[in-house]
């Protein structure tokens, strides 16, 4: 307990959106979280490749330098805060830091769900801290909660909308009837959308966090190769509009849950009905939903992303460093800690992808033949998979092939998969592959 | 760093519904809790007048005492939980267990309302911990967000549905259009309402609530009496109903936001519009919003009270007060740390209730002859109180008094409470005393 210890200094890795907006935080309400915490945050070194490009912040006289390798290593820095982004350099500098015993707090959802375990393991044996509050949510505090303010808790599930840039493609389809492309590359002109949108709409990004927030609920890292995982790319309006009409959205929706085959993890275009408080979150906007088995139906909302939002995670994380540092302890038991025993003091089981059940909407171009519906029904059936409700719109007049949306009851993944493969295989039942979005109940 | 403690003692004292309930998650989540932490919370007593009735849970053998302060006293007792509510006894308890420089755990927001300056000094004179997540919000981590996950912020505003037993009661008055006094009866059979319900129906509760969360937003203690509190007592169905034709739903609304003439607290029945995220959050359920200067919009939400939510609450404080026990330091600094100097640095200023400055939701029962509504509206102009718009429905054809509402401009709360005095005190215009709702537009 060094109680004498009057500042903690930060290097700030990344000087790009979020980390100007991490420098302005700092500086502007340095004084109100200095009396907050009773010790000063204080910024030594702000590093990048590029620090001639205005970030809109006026960055203290000698702080920027072009190298981060020596702005971690000053004696005088003992917060290191990664916001590079990727799994190169950012991964290099995050375990020079953790070896230094010094604190990373990083951002970076994307390292964390692919090397969390060496990052852990390389926090463990440096006794230092790595804080990541700001890789899931954004500004919204999911991380602490369900860390910290949920610990009586076994996680039961968890249901996110984790990607502002998908919301807000949805939710601008859906309001304005506009088709994919269009939007997509409205939000790329906005900047909302990167100008290689992949992470984004194939489902990554999302899939990268709800790894993060499995591995915090169940205290192992979860690999994301159980994550099954899919976008929105080149979702049709018909089937916002279709989904609507049966009183569903679509949302990009994280997934993590116990289920009877062990934990299940899925990142999906997912019907919401629209009384589901998740339907309401709309545009770039972020929210989680959390079960625990003591506290019930809990839920987090907030901006998911941007320079402010994603500052005020990171700072969140740089006080709760700086109180652990200046006590002299580190802040809180890790994961890893936890890890080698799981949360129900054996190893964890994952459900595999295929192995998850859900009901499914499905939409065929079908031919508009009599017994067309009748053989797809029997191949579903084939694998276990029965149908809940058929809507079928009058065809127009000259029409080969019409839309036919089958709602499903509960089936595996697997078994979807297999059904869908051999429908489409079959010769000229439909046309093209069918379009599959989960349907959640929220048991 | 004391890192070889293992266990951190825990007595319990109150053991009514939430005792139980912190009894009972102690014990079914030990195991989770000690790997999620590293240190065991053991149970060393569980203290109450009543020791005999029924909670469902079996506390092991030797626990359970009438002796309060002997429990307390233990000297393997480290965090003591206060639930026995009240400001008598559970104060005595707090102070001594502070004084003898433990962790003092509690979800009592009356005592922290009305004492609370006098109990964060006794746990500094103490070099102990007050922790209170139970005391708001239920099983929601709201105090934690505040405190710790969004420390970046200046706080802008916090809007509340914070009373379980007001919600469901507005909420099964406006789906089943039923009369206050029927759902009050209701509630109070089903165990959602006390027996005397003043403390929760008239607002008090709340306006405590209200209190603390304005203490964590700007690090001073506030004065229950500059909290502007009014309850839901005799709603009128009819008000309801009017409301959801202007696209409103009526919520009791706790309000703590910066306004110009310094920070305002009131909880008022409020009108908000159905589009906002507050509207639907519906029976016993709690939502709280924050606005930050940083991180912008956040919302919490989960379930107000209870045993089980808020037993989540009690014992993620008991895990903090755990962790920073074995590592030998203080939680986090408190509130008043801050408190002299307020979170701008110098004394803050409380704008006076009756400064409170808001829109207007009024009904009159107005004489059905010419001239009333002039009249109404004239004395509304004299204190500066324009109107916005005008509804009167078609009167029952004997009808003497008609209801007609007003919803006001924004006006100041002392000038609205002066001019309806007037306006009752005219001879037979208006008949009884105007209905007068907050109309919140969330600015």
């Amino acid at each position: 307990m060094s109680k004498d210890i009057k500042e903690i200094g930060v290097a700030v890795l990344g000087f790009g959106t979020v980390g100007a907006g991490v420098v302005e935080t700092l500086l502007e309400n340095g004084d109100l979280l200095e009396r907050r915490l009773g010790v000063r945050l204080a910024l030594r070194a702000v590093a990048d490749l590029d620090i001639t490009t205005d970030r809109g912040v006026v960055v203290p006289e000698g702080l920027l330098t072009t190298d981060g390798a020596a702005a971690l290593a000053r004696p005088d820095v003992d917060v290191v805060v990664e916001l590079i982004g990727g799994t190169g350099i950012a991964k290099k500098f995050i375990l020079q830091a953790l070896a230094a015993g010094k604190t990373v707090v990083t951002a970076n959802k994307k390292l964390l769900a692919e090397h969390g375990a060496e990052l852990l393991a390389a926090a463990d044996a440096g006794g230092a801290d790595l804080l990541f509050e700001a890789s899931v949510g954004g500004g919204i505090p999911i991380i602490k909660a369900l860390r910290e303010g949920l610990c009586a808790n076994r996680i039961e599930s968890i249901y996110g909308i984790l990607n502002g840039t998908c919301n807000y493609i949805l939710t601008r389809m859906e309001e304005e009837k506009l088709p994919f492309d269009t939007v997509l590359k409205a939000a790329q002109a906005a900047g909302y959308a990167e100008a290689e949108p992949s992470l984004d709409i194939d489902g990554h990004d999302t899939a990268h966090k709800a790894a993060v927030l499995a591995t915090l609920a169940y205290g192992q890292i979860v690999p994301l190769g159980k994550v099954r995982t899919a976008g929105i790319r080149g979702m049709d309006a018909a089937d916002i509009a279709y989904a609507a009409e049966m009183g569903y959205r679509i949302k990009l929706l994280a997934i993590v849950r116990r289920g009877p085959d062990g934990v299940e993890a899925s990142v999906q275009p997912t019907l919401v009905a629209h009384s589901h408080q998740l339907a309401a979150v709309s545009g770039v906007f972020n929210a989680v939903q959390v079960r625990g088995d003591v506290v019930g139906t809990t839920l987090y909302y907030g901006r998911g992303a941007g320079r402010a939002a994603t500052a005020s995670a990171v700072v969140a994380d740089i006080a709760d460093a700086a109180l652990a540092l200046r006590a002299g302890v580190r802040h809180r038991p890790l994961p890893a800690g936890a890890a080698a025993a799981g949360d129900a003091g054996g190893a964890l089981r994952f459900c595999p992808p295929e192995a998850i059940r859900s009901r499914y909407y499905l939409r065929f171009a079908m031919l508009d033949r009599p017994g067309t519906l009748a053989r797809v029904a029997t191949v579903l059936g084939n694998h276990g998979i029965g149908i809940d409700s058929v809507i079928q719109h009058e065809a127009a007049p000259d029409a080969e092939y019409v839309p036919v949306i089958l709602v499903t009851s509960a089936a595996r993944a697997g078994e979807l998969d297999a059904a869908l493969a051999e429908i489409a295989a079959a010769d000229g039942a439909v046309q093209g592959d069918a379009v599959a979005y989960r349907i959640e109940d929220f048991e």
